[in-house]
């Protein structure tokens, strides 16, 4: 069925006039409201406003202007049934076979600086969803129905199919359409919702509203998931931030795996904690090497040699440029996603030849106020990300003996990389430098072993290094494990019952201790 | 402002007579449509139709009925504008205060079996959420508005206000019905949207629709997050299935935290993959104890034994019910949460003598299809659950011995018990109990090397044993770790590149080896 009658009536004007003009080429009688047929009539397109098609005055400062039977009629009756067709009829009422309505985005009304209440609340729009909601819905079947153009960047196929098809959409195109249409209005709807109850009656924002609703764009299928049996996709959230590995971008290498894509952010999102040149390998979620360097070869060949055997098909990733130095330090091992800022081009013309190896580049960048989700049975527990960065003065020495500068530096990192190892978390660390991580156990002594017993089978001493614990010692034993090991210093929150007691192991060893009071637990 | 006039829709007809009763004996006239009008009808209450309100017939089977500027100049018209209020007299429209209009769960007509694409498209409101959207923007200010009820079990409080207070709704009643109503306009066309892209053109299902909507109520504010500088909540889906942690009942202790939440839910989630009595003891994520037992009791007495220090502070998790024997046996250890099907009550009577306690109970059941979600920087890894349950049909045996019917049981169990460790996972089970447990390493063999340690620091000798192991062995020597260690049995997936030389040295040291094809990551 052919395109008689189209209504615009949009929010985001690109391409509407170069739409509008195809149409009219195609013979199709435009009808309009506001500021776009304002637009159209400029463009020298013949348009019918609304109001004169309904013959019912636009009122109330524009609050009802298409909610009328002449365009809810037009676009609800069915085109198979031919009593829908003769009721139309007998009310004078014409078919509207295109509507084409976008709505200005809640959340940009809400962001801008300044925007009140009263703004917001007159920005929500009534008539444009409820024109894109009926449309959706009569998008109809082989025979005829209509089609609901909400995104301009559908213009051109739209235009292209209509000249390629007698002026009629296909059935296909406009249930594509439909589905994308009520994501439009529950996205919208969603973020009006979202504001109010988080604002609440009395204007006081609420950081977990009783409701929350949360939307999602597939950015690829992928072939399993955590395992082989379970399929899965990778959705982005539509506001994703720069800097975030939602954002990656794929310069080389297979397709990315499941296990991929959460390691490659586990590996990122600790990289970018470092200021200078940094490198981190991860392994099974888990930093299995993090180093510093002057450069960034040399925080890779630091960053490996915390745990050789561990780092073989881990994740890499830098917070700075890969030149070919790099490029070539890494290859040297086997290795499934290389992540970083930029690439040199002498790099990329080298990892070129490990076909297999992903090569993503991600721009540096924090998501600030982003919301953590952990799924369990039946529900998500939703949480403020962990955005507490522990500097020198927010240290408190407790130890007769204060750490020296080295070992200040090293403390310093060591909290940083233990923040990002799953917990119980035990980190050595020397010369910005993991030497030994102890990661994921029941208990605290246990990681502290492990930790050790790891850097020993990896040839390193951790004699004279110093230690990071995600958590506060509940008793001496696992500092004493420390000690014994020869680390020389150690930094954790603190606030256990047996602090004092702890305190006397670490001043017995000469041991010097520093509490950030800033527990980093991530399970 | 006095409610003048109300306007009833609704789908769920519960207890919208006895608030039309309500409304009109408050002196308010009602309009109403179809089947509500009818009922009220019934109850003798006098009602407008809607038709003869705006003088426009019903059309289109009902398409079209309330899209009219009677209808929603009369809902948008804002009553501090002397001017709105006069263009509305002038075009003799009159005010409408209140609007009770609900909408037909859209998820529960496709849930309905044999509903077709064309009933799904026919039960979709076009009229209703226009006039909830309507109403919701013109909730109003101080001065006055619109009240927009969505929810039945906001009745009572709604006429127990209006008759409290003169016939009027306060703005903060308005605001926060304003506020629900939009959620409740989101969700349906989300519902709506993930229906349609889901389906596809074709009518093929498609298990990760390009636009993802997800809904959530929720449950409780949480004192803080995974650590206290986070802040947290526990979110419940609308229609999470009894039988997950979502669903639960606290019986007795103080406020649950956010990680209490996450590893009740690892507990939860393992024990319920036993189908005798069993007994699951959590600590950070991780089962520390697993046994099966002749009653709950000695399942509980085994999985303590694996490791105590883990087990200190924990999660005990039952599949069966608490009766005094197992609630004494637990109270002699300081646990944090305790989870079950069911309490005797004088098991509860015990307990009580513990207050700090969180006593759950959670019907057994399995949220089938449900959705797995991974949160990395601005995104979300979502995948299907691991639902791959081994049986010994399953299982392949690729060494010169087999094993026998007592190492048979211990592999299935042990299997069950490594899928809800973190990865690597590496678990020696004996007489079906766990009898050490390697969790959360970054390699394979270090795991198979700590969960000996443990098993040693606990006083339990592993020879004799079986072992688990989630993944495949990508090299012989964690197998030859396991041989060395005392295990007898070894069952794991399979796949390496390597088996043969895993097999042949699991044939070296007379073990015996079954295969499961099923690989179980977990991280």
């Amino acid at each position: 069925m052919k395109v008689s009658q189209a209504l615009l009536s949009v929010s985001d004007k690109r391409g509407v006039v170069d739409l509008a003009r195809a149409l009219h080429d195609l013979g199709v009688i435009l009808l309009s409201t506001g500021g776009t047929a304002a637009l159209l009539r400029e463009a020298d397109l013949p348009v019918t406003d609304v109001s004169d098609h309904t013959g019912f005055p636009e009122m109330l400062d524009g609050r009802v202007k298409t909610l009328h039977p002449k365009v809810h009629g037009g676009i609800l009756a069915r085109r198979d049934l031919p009593a829908h067709m003769d009721t139309i009829a007998e009310h004078d009422i014409s078919r509207i076979d295109l509507v084409v309505v976008n709505l200005y985005p809640f959340q940009a009304t809400v962001a801008k600086p300044g925007c009140t209440l009263e703004d917001a609340i007159e920005n929500i729009d009534i008539g444009g969803p409820a024109m894109v909601r009926a449309a959706a819905k009569n998008h109809g079947t082989e025979a005829g129905g209509v089609g609901i153009v909400t995104d301009p960047d559908d213009y051109s196929a739209i235009v292209d199919e209509l000249k390629a098809g007698d002026g009629a959409l296909s059935y296909r195109t406009r249930f594509a359409l439909a589905a994308k249409a009520y994501t439009h209005t529950a996205r919208y709807d969603s973020a009006i919702a979202n504001y109010l109850t988080a604002l609440g009656p009395d204007g006081t924002q609420e950081a977990f509203p009783d409701r929350l609703q949360l939307a999602f764009d597939k950015v690829q299928d992928l072939r399993y998931g955590e395992n082989p049996h379970q399929g899965a996709a990778f959705y982005r959230e539509p506001t994703a931030a720069e800097g975030t590995i939602a954002r990656y971008r794929q310069l080389q290498g297979k397709e990315l795996s499941y296990n991929n894509i959460a390691d490659a952010d586990a590996a990122w999102e600790c990289v970018k904690a470092f200021d200078g040149p940094a490198c981190v390998i991860v392994k099974h979620a888990n930093p299995c090497g993090v180093a510093l360097g002057t450069d960034a070869a040399e925080a890779y060949v630091k960053a490996f040699q915390t745990d050789p055997t561990s780092a073989f098909g881990g994740i890499i990733a830098f917070n700075c440029e890969v030149d070919r130095a790099t490029a070539e330090g890494v290859s040297k091992q086997f290795m499934e996603v290389l992540i970083a800022p930029s690439f040199a081009p002498d790099a990329l013309e080298l990892l070129a030849a490990k076909k297999n190896v992903r090569v993503l580049q991600c721009p540096l960048g924090r998501a600030a106020g982003a919301l953590d989700f952990k799924r369990v049975g039946g529900g998500l527990l939703v949480q403020g990300a962990d955005e507490a960065h522990i500097a020198t003065a927010d240290l408190r020495v407790v130890t007769q003996r204060a750490p020296d500068a080295r070992e200040l530096a090293d403390l310093l990192f060591a909290q940083r990389v233990a923040k990002y190892v799953k917990s119980n978390a035990i980190v050595y660390c020397r010369d910005g430098m993991t030497v030994g991580v102890g990661a994921g156990q029941m208990s605290r002594v246990d990681s502290a072993r492990i930790a050790a017993i790891k850097a020993g089978n990896a040839g390193l001493d951790i004699r004279g290094s110093v230690v990071a614990s995600d958590a506060f010692f509940p008793f001496r034993d696992g500092l004493d494990v420390l000690a014994e090991a020869g680390a020389t210093a150690v930094i954790q929150p603190g606030g256990s019952m047996r602090d004092a007691e702890v305190i006397a192991a670490a001043d017995e060893h000469g041991v010097a201790m520093v509490l950030t009071g800033f527990r980093h637990f991530r399970h």
